[in-house]
């Protein structure tokens, strides 16, 4: 196998050298039907940037959003691995969106990174192929949907989490509890839910689905859903509320009816964020190793870009129950 | 006044155009002795890289330290200008430290950064002349210690911050207050001090000694600081808390003494941080607005860049102080 050279890519297509190196590095300035041929050349011929070209540039941090405490982990995780190797670490965010569109990552080619991970975000198949040409390990972490084979994944396991927030609940007692996890098409909310309603059936539980709401990780939407989930004749002992920030609308809301926690409302919250231990009452939490995730992911992400092959596709860190104040036997 | 070139800087020291270019772009491979001469030269002939160079690059955001909240909303200040600029972020830490040493401003030049935002930590004066003579511009971000009239800088008006806050609990009818500010040898913890100094001062009260300490802006420091100020009999009724997560700690005092709040004892933080709208009971605090800030040094930087000249060598933003639910009346 004898890697094609750019020179013979550019003949091939009949364009100039410049203009495969430009393909290449993601330069705006080429037709698209030009570029279309050239990416079509490369890919016919596997061409593989050599990974010695590689070794030296930074690391490109993508979020979908720059929101809460929940990202500043993740950076000094990522920093706290990048930092001693000497790599440094740019940071974006994609406001808001899951998948980066075209411009984008041509802009973060332009960049020449040593690598990219990604967070709670994730490339198109065709955008994948585009980095493995030139070379560009990718990393995820936490990624939202399901998981290509080929694309490294960091994440937790948010079914094991959902199903441990839901047995502490049942085991002191609660059976009707309610749940807000995240956004619907986000799986680590589906996740999440999915254990919330395997705890119930391992326990012949029923699940009101009255009791089911979906918000967006925010205070501002647990304190909605607790609002409308409290302020009911039959209303739950228990709320699962799918995130710290969620938990933290809960308690406001709880506060607001007149209700006291843990003695007529038990909450649980999820990610275990630095504050969560001093919160009033201390929050009962399921633990993400956040910044050990994004360890882990910037470990991969420097061994692929060294040609290190990793020992797996997928890590998947193990949640744990924290218990704190929240929480208690229903009244 | 014509610009020395890189080739008579080389001749007039005696070595090579690419060693007086590797001791401008801050490589390590050039003997101390010789980088000395060079930088000698390049001083005496006030060599000024053309700033034409660096209108491209990214900004180098430099934090003292990646943690809380409070860095997270200056990344994402400074990502809301330098995102639709363009621009790509670097982000790093000094580890604590609020002086970077020499090796990290070389590996900082290596980069090549566009310019460099500094947070909460600033450069010796000769690290100063060591970037301006490459053409690269610093900005600072509410720094720590008295500002050189030549480094542009945003901070906020922490004497104004702290008088506020004080002067909130003097017209609620607290007469004895405590404060918790941050670290001794920080300007802004001295500034918010004096603040609270002078709210009494001109209000005819007497600070009482015992009542003034100094934490590290942290949670475990309002604890402790809280635990000690709140189990004595002469308690102070009210805790200006220097921080949103220092009073975060004090609220946790207050509970385990089983002290109510507002009632039994008030409580300010300072910041603003999104969180502190949502602690139970909502925190009243003092509004920096970090985002902002952050957003005017970068417009600033992107400016100093491209050759246009900034307004103002400082620029400080008005605190505000933020009622919600941790203060009032003492009992």
């Amino acid at each position: 196998m004898t890697q094609p050279t750019i020179a013979f890519i550019a003949e091939e297509v009949g364009v100039s050298v410049t203009t495969v190196s430009k393909v290449l590095n993601g330069h705006a300035d080429v037709a698209a039907a030009t570029r279309e041929r050239v990416e079509d050349s490369l890919r016919r011929h596997q061409y593989q940037r050599r990974t010695a070209r590689r070794a030296a540039g930074h690391i490109d941090l993508v979020f979908h959003e720059l929101d809460s405490v929940w990202a500043m982990e993740i950076l000094r995780g990522v920093s706290a691995v990048a930092g001693p190797d000497g790599t440094p670490v740019m940071v974006s965010h994609l406001d808001g969106q899951h998948r980066p569109d075209r411009a984008r990552i041509d802009r973060l080619l332009t960049r020449r990174p040593l690598g990219i991970i990604m967070v709670l975000c994730a490339v198109a198949d065709a955008q994948h192929r585009q980095l493995a040409r030139r070379g560009i390990p990718l990393v995820i972490v936490d990624n939202d949907s399901a998981t290509s084979a080929r694309v490294p994944t960091v994440g937790a396991n948010n079914w094991n989490g959902g199903l441990l927030a839901t047995r502490h609940l049942i085991e002191l007692g609660h059976r009707r509890i309610a749940v807000v996890t995240g956004p619907r098409d986000v799986l680590c909310s589906q996740a999440r839910l999915a254990g919330y309603r395997f705890a119930h059936e391992s326990s012949d539980l029923l699940v009101d689905p009255a009791l089911v709401r979906y918000g967006d990780f925010t205070a501002e939407a647990g304190l909605t859903h607790g609002l409308r989930l409290l302020d009911r004749a039959d209303r739950p002992t228990a709320v699962f509320a799918g995130s710290d920030m969620q938990a933290m609308g809960v308690l406001r809301a709880a506060e607001r009816l007149g209700l006291s926690v843990p003695r007529d409302l038990s909450v649980i919250g999820y990610d275990d964020l630095p504050m969560a231990a001093w919160t009033g009452p201390a929050l009962t939490t399921v633990n993400q190793p956040l910044r050990e995730m994004a360890g882990a992911a910037t470990r991969m992400l420097l061994d692929l870009a060294r040609g290190i092959p990793v020992p797996a596709d997928r890590i998947d860190f193990v949640t744990g129950l924290v218990v704190r104040e929240t929480t208690g036997p229903p009244a």
